[in-house]
């Protein structure tokens, strides 16, 4: 594999930096962090590490302390990240707190929200000083502390004989974007739980913050839910093994929080609902051919107050069981012919003078539940389609863009965030499809501020999504269909765009950080010709 | 998943079977078996299996008895396979073979090739009779009865229970094509052991009966030979994680052997061949600049004689190391750039009377290298490229053809069978390309002989060969890439061409396949929407 030799990325002044190159060997590589801090500064002056000796603590002054769950069992999982070859009781050295070490990880924390659930204010800005004997990580939020503590554990690099090392190091470090999704699909394909925790881990080695959990849609409806249990009994593919029961959602939603993630759920309406009909009567529309219906069904039946009622409890469940603040309503893809076919529903259209316009028949319905769920106190987030038949949007709804090729999607990014309201940008990093090759360059050379508007539009885009539909994908293939792919993704949301430009200089970084990938046990795909020096030995 | 029930392929008299259905449930399924037996009829009559009183025995009459290495060991195999629950205790009740059993597997083999290899001529018939009580495998050889146990095993099926079925069922079967191989690139990634170890089991799943081992390249030198360790040493991609020791291939052959699977070593020359140079002083062609050597190198220098000399000490290591009687030696992709900016190699031609014309070179080369391992008493394979630049190639030389679609192939395919050379297929095959969606179909609705010849050239097609080459594969994505798409092509090499035409009725066959190669462990990606009973767990 392409070895690199670290570059000096340095925003600071650099008068008070020593280079001093004793010798050029293996061990004085200097180590990348991705995705890439907005300012870093390397030196080659090398600090061993010794795992029996190194030990992370609260700093004194830190609003944070002992018992803080997140950071607790941050600092657990990095020492085993950081020193892979430990096993064993070496494991547990970081509980030696009373003796001396010969490297401190301090970290000082402001704010204490060690029991919440990160947000969308969630600060993830920290500082990272690396020096003899010693690192001071400071944050605003444990979660920025996460970010900050994932850098640290790049920069320690082994020679060839098992020592580890890392460099004199600066960091100041922020995202550029507050919203890093990852959206799996759950409903095509059933993820076991296992399958979604590797993918949390996964997300946090590259700084995503979001977890889009697409978790029912038309061929199954895995989600075991308490007020109506016949969901999944009758709509999963099968009741008792393809399920999450609420024990499996808390789990996720656990795992991701110590892992500074949210987990944004979205149950998908009126379309994409063919599973829900199988356990909730009437709430499909009955399609018709001629004057009799056919047997089949379409969207949720919109001209209803039993489908509203039945939508108002399921999401006030939701509201209950899911902790963060967005909810994702769907709203895409939705087909008119079986509504068309409906005498029940022509007569409500002509009812509500919508004529013959459909659109205005959904919006009707998404209107009705983003109202449900603003009662709930949920931000919306819904896909582009429910802005494109444009009625009455609430103005705090998240749009998703998730059509066309580059110059479409600007067009669309241009006239929503025109509109208003706040963007999540997908379309380019539809992670499903594939071709051959090093298909993760266009996903890394996306622009997502790119399309004509004013500075104040280009501030509605908050971020974006990689996406993993499941048609093609289940836990077989999963991990190294998005690994190192989604990476690219991931640097393009969180690094400064300019330091990030070049596919050039982000191959061997790419590829060295898809070494470690595997080295963590993530079952990242090689991005060409090459070697780690831990190769993936499962099979 | 969609289910597949039993439908009559039925080719000999159906008089003799009764059909009652009494009960339509879960547990009458009929299962299909993957490839497709030249003929099989199945009845819904139905058996139960008690792992208890389930056992394999050799038959009176049978020539191979208890202590024949490779059936012993595949009764143990499938004894598993076909009981996936059992364990400890029960998976070893094979061996009471003086207990009455319920169920008995009577094994009768014709020729004792125990301790054989199988080879271009090993016949794989057998016959299958599967009743009351008993089923009766009878074939010629033990790699028949290989391929009877391997159908045997897709078979048996269980209900919600975990209850064990087979039905009543009669197979006489054979491979339409003698060769049905399958390559694996360890030069551009190295692939651990157990990654082919594991293909190898899935390959004998499908009964692929050939294993490619593109060994080395010009990326790496991953085989540690004896004759020249430097070659590793120095060219793979690490001298002690990145090899295969003399272990190593001993271990992948025997692995092979007891499947019914050859392994045809390639160490492919003059081309591809840049890291042998790493570790063979002299080897390559020094590719000058104008009048001084540039510091590159190009293919085998051909016009040293301690080139040949050295080729010949590595053959004859190759030729005893592996023991099938073929070899393949390459010949593809080789570039003149270098040879021409030589001026003794200019020289050269000019002795030689070739004028401009380098395919010359090239063919004195491969001819040479062609006499070595004639002289070794093997049968050499060589790619399409040697056949196209076409000079003396031995009659028995075998032309694999990789380049080219549908139209372009088949006027290969004709150009060298009337040349009377036998031919195998693989540029349809090309796995390794990847593309959304069910790109399986491709893979089966291949015809190797749909081309312009005589019935005489027809069968000079001895069969194909699936690739995975490694620009973009290693351990980590090479088992859901290589399968279930493999398992097409293995199809269209075992069975009935008419009666395997439809990719519809393929289909459900190869989603219930797919699901029995996951219940053995073999990380098989989905073909569409849908689930199986048993997960992939890993992750």
């Amino acid at each position: 594999m392409a070895r690199f030799f670290g570059k000096w990325y340095c925003i600071t002044d650099l008068r008070f930096w020593l280079l001093v190159i004793i010798l050029f060997n293996d061990a004085e590589q200097v180590n990348a962090v991705w995705p890439m801090p907005q300012r870093i500064s390397q030196s080659t002056q090398q600090y061993t590490l010794n795992p029996q000796a190194f030990l992370f603590q609260y700093s004194n002054g830190s609003v944070v302390q002992p018992g803080c769950s997140v950071l607790d069992t941050a600092f657990k999982r990095y020492f085993a990240i950081i020193f892979p070859d430990v096993t064993g009781e070496g494991r547990n050295s970081y509980h030696i707190w009373f003796e001396p070490a010969a490297f401190t990880v301090f970290v000082d924390v402001k704010k204490d929200e060690c029991d919440g659930y990160p947000d969308e204010n969630s600060a993830e800005n920290y500082k990272l000083s690396i020096s003899a004997g010693q690192a001071v990580l400071s944050s605003e939020t444990v979660w920025g502390a996460l970010r900050g503590l994932e850098s640290l554990s790049q920069l320690v690099y082994q020679d060839d004989y098992g020592a580890y090392f890392i460099n004199k190091t600066e960091i100041e470090d922020f995202p550029r974007f507050p919203f890093r999704g990852l959206l799996l699909d759950t409903s095509r394909h059933y993820l076991p739980v296992q399958a979604i925790l590797k993918t949390l881990d996964a997300m946090a080695y590259s700084k995503f913050n979001v977890f889009h959990w697409h978790i029912v849609d038309d061929p199954s409806f895995p989600y075991q839910s308490r007020t109506f249990p016949d969901l999944s009994n009758k709509g999963a593919f099968h009741p008792l093994t393809h399920i999450y029961t609420q024990t499996d959602v808390r789990r996720v939603i656990a795992h991701a929080r110590l892992r500074g993630i949210r987990v944004v759920p979205e149950f998908d309406s009126p379309g994409h609902t063919q599973s829900w009909g199988k356990g909730q009567h009437d709430l499909l529309t009955p399609c018709y051919k001629g004057d009799v219906p056919s047997g089949m069904y379409g969207p949720v039946n919109p001209i209803l107050d039993s489908s509203y009622k039945f939508m108002a409890q399921l999401y006030k469940e939701v509201a209950l069981v899911f902790p963060d603040s967005y909810v994702h309503l769907g709203g895409d893809e939705v087909s008119f012919t079986c509504w068309k076919s409906n005498p029940n529903v022509r007569a409500f259209m002509a009812k509500m003078g919508f004529g013959s316009d459909y659109t205005k028949l959904e919006s009707f319905y998404m209107e009705n539940i983003m109202n449900m769920t603003a009662a709930l106190n949920k931000t919306s987030i819904v896909w582009q389609d429910v802005f494109d038949y444009h009625e009455r949007i609430p103005q705090d709804t998240v749009l998703e863009i998730w059509k066309g090729t580059p110059p479409k999607y600007r067009e669309e990014l241009s006239r929503i965030t025109k509109a208003g309201h706040r963007v999540l940008l997908s379309a380019p990093w539809y992670l499903n499809h594939i071709s051959y090759g090093q298909d993760w360059q266009n996903a890394y050379l996306v622009a997502p501020r790119n399309f004509s508007g004013t500075e104040a539009q280009k501030k509605l885009v908050i971020g974006g999504e990689v996406c993993m539909w499941g048609e093609y994908v289940d836990a077989t293939n999963l991990t190294p269909r998005l690994w190192p792919r989604a990476c690219a993704a991931a640097e393009r949301l969180w690094s400064d765009e300019e330091q990030t430009s070049s596919v050039a200089q982000a191959y061997p970084r790419l590829q060295e950080f898809r070494c470690k990938l595997l080295r963590r046990g993530i079952q990242a795909e090689p991005l060409f010709v090459g070697h780690c020096k831990h190769e993936y030995q499962g099979a």
